[in-house]
């Protein structure tokens, strides 16, 4: 922890906070890896003793909080495209899943992932995968925020055989961890029919014993309908809510095939959302309506899914596919312009995971979560919105630096505290076992 | 031209001939600008005097063919966003263009454009504006692949009074220029409700004589349709096809709301379309039917449409965007899978151009127009199928080479051919100006 005090300066400081425009010229005081002031570049350098960095082209704003992956899936990512999500899941991932998933393949995963996270911009995730521990260790040796999802699925893994397995071994994490500053715990539920309403039931009430919230893929496909209506006469999320399942502490995963008795379950139990457009798409799973959830309150945050479904952890290409799909879905240019965008992909995030206290905006007391992306390129020039080239023009590339509670992920393009060419070698080494498996 | 044998070894070489996988280990022998053979790098080798370039980590494949662009509209870009077409234009773009259009704008824009679309892999584009010679001639210094549009639109511009004078400027153009071997003339009325039916019958013939094709935007919006049929009651389509305009000469740009009419029209006069999936849904345009256009058989190409509209002259972009809107549509995750992404990008905008005989896809007796995309980052690791990773995965960034014709204008991601730092210095000067009158 840095107690000098450091002064950021930006072309463009992006606070996140509802409402605010884009501030030009201005800077961010940061100490003890807190956000103290904002203010105009000017009146900063007369603080004449402080360490400085300059963002002289650079977009200042908070870190991308990408809030729902699958991070150690990373090594599967490209392995079987253009399926849908049931031949998918069945034919592909699970197999491919039985075969390798252990400590050690977690553990090399979640570094390719977290690498792809840091060099994209985003400064905390929400996981949902196996082998608990060995993710938040590569989390916390990163400098990165990590939400662990204790996963609970129907059927055994190597991680864990019953649903009560996954329970215990993941509370047994969670008062491992409680404490820790990076890391936070959620209760992941995997859905609706990978899970008996009973376990539900049981998470239920131990998630508001911890005070934790829960993950789930709700209403992700027309299958997982269909499979319910079948099954028990009742959609998704008329069950879960008969349950007394629905609340402010769920984060409901995908969420498409929303009709009127939905949206009425939703509005009066308000969950936060959790919107995965890319995977949507490419697995032609279905839109989720933001317009019509905005209308009852809810809060919408934007999450990449796993790169073996989408195919990579980019919250910058998210967004932008989140914009297009918002207006097209919609019949409406003016849905999901770029500062909401943003927010989605950012203070939102926050929110969902309970965390906006702490982070997802720039301001006075919060965490120095914050990134600086370099429009100085061919490809976001001329600069007449800096918000617009963000989300329509800029790749994830140009995010040249990354900072987390004050303390530096990534300087110029290069990470300071993963190894880059050993993580490629690591996943050369678990490609090539892949591959003869495959 | 380069007269000496030069080997290009390639990790994965995609030549996009139609139903061909993905090669590995091979290499394309180059000499005089054009293909002479493609063979495994293990027997390449045994040409010993031969001049050698390794892509050791890359894929290499034939250069997009972005197949519609507003180059000059790169200096708007981010101008106006999150707006409906009719409100964009009218409101925003056209009395911007009104305020700057004139020659040195379109000269610095275009280069901008060009330095744009080799930082991203094209290697040819279809381009609609004015000012022709000024666009190609920065093309030609640039070393890319120009198509050149004689815009027509039924108002005054800087550029010329009458419709005209739009033709006689363009044929004078095209005159000039007919024997170029990197520049090709098309004809380009902008859209019907900015033309007479009679200049469009004068364009149809003209077309003929001179054997060029045209492009036009058809069916962008239901503004579009509806304007028509207030006036006329017919339908665009309907209108262009009593016209006797429709043809395989015809380049038909966006076409969205198309019904079953249309498509009778289309399957009997086989135009090719231009699919501008990520312009449609910014713009909230529609969607292309893409699975109805490949029944009856249409060849459909990519563009990016101008950076003002879409925001950006990026292929891999386009062609995720393409593949996730396909999918999501016809709500069959097997839509528009990697491998057709990657043709309807490259040999499908050479076939709408009417130039698939010179490039397009790599083989035997083609220009040796190319890219190396390197796959060795952590984003677009591990690879199981390099086809996935372009269009899912990867950045333009990694984007590393580009050749048109054998000669290289970009090597490690350095342009060789245009300064970048002047083309930023004169965006700068140019933005200042616009921002001023905003």
């Amino acid at each position: 922890m840095d107690s000098t005090e450091h002064i950021i300066h930006a072309k463009w400081l992006i606070t996140c906070k509802p409402q605010e425009q884009p501030l030009e010229d201005h800077a961010l005081v940061i100490k003890d890896g807190l956000i103290m002031d904002i203010l105009p570049s000017t009146t900063a350098r007369q603080h004449s003793t402080a360490k400085t960095t300059e963002y002289a082209t650079h977009v200042v704003m908070p870190g991308f909080v990408n809030a729902h992956t699958h991070l150690a899936m990373n090594l599967f990512r490209g392995l079987a495209d253009d399926l849908s999500l049931m031949d998918w899941l069945n034919n592909h991932i699970w197999p491919a899943e039985r075969a390798f998933v252990a400590k050690e393949f977690v553990r090399d995963a979640s570094q390719l992932a977290i690498a792809e996270l840091i060099r994209s911009g985003t400064t905390c995730f929400n996981d949902m995968y196996f082998f608990l521990q060995e993710t938040a260790e590569v989390a916390v040796n990163a400098g990165i925020r990590g939400n662990i999802g204790i996963t609970v699925i129907g059927f055994p893994t190597a991680w864990a055989k019953t649903s009560d397995e996954y329970i215990a071994k993941g509370l047994e994490f969670h008062s491992q961890y409680k404490d820790h500053p990076l890391i936070d715990t959620t209760f992941a539920p995997h859905a609706i029919y990978t899970e008996t309403e009973e376990t539900l039931a049981k998470i239920r009430d131990l998630a508001e014993e911890h005070n934790l919230k829960i993950n789930m893929h709700i209403h992700e496909t027309a299958d997982e309908i269909n499979l319910s209506l079948a099954k028990t006469k009742k959609r998704p999320l008329r069950r879960l809510h008969d349950l007394g399942f629905l609340s402010p502490r769920v984060i409901a995963v995908h969420m498409t095939q929303i009709d009127d008795e939905d949206l009425a379950i939703l509005a009066q139990t308000q969950p936060s959302i959790v919107h995965c457009p890319e995977s949507n798409m490419k697995l032609a799973s279905g839109t989720c309506p933001l317009a019509s959830f905005k209308k009852i309150g809810l809060n919408i945050a934007l999450g990449t899914d796993g790169a073996a479904s989408n195919n990579d952890l980019d919250m910058i290409g998210e967004m932008r596919s989140a914009a297009f799909l918002a207006k097209l879905s919609s019949q409406n240019p003016e849905a999901l312009p770029a500062n909401e965008a943003l927010t989605m992909a950012t203070l939102n995030g926050a929110k969902a995971l309970g965390r906006d206290n702490t982070f997802g905006s720039l301001s006075h007391g919060k965490s120095a979560d914050f990134i600086a992306i370099n429009l100085n390129e061919i490809e976001t020039q001329p600069v007449y919105h800096p918000a617009s080239q963000i989300i329509y023009s800029a790749s994830r590339n140009q995010v040249e630096d990354v900072w987390v509670a004050g303390k530096q992920l990534m300087k110029n393009r290069q990470l300071l505290t993963l190894d880059e060419n050993e993580i490629l070698a690591k996943t050369r080494y678990w490609s090539a076992k892949i591959k003869k498996n495959s």
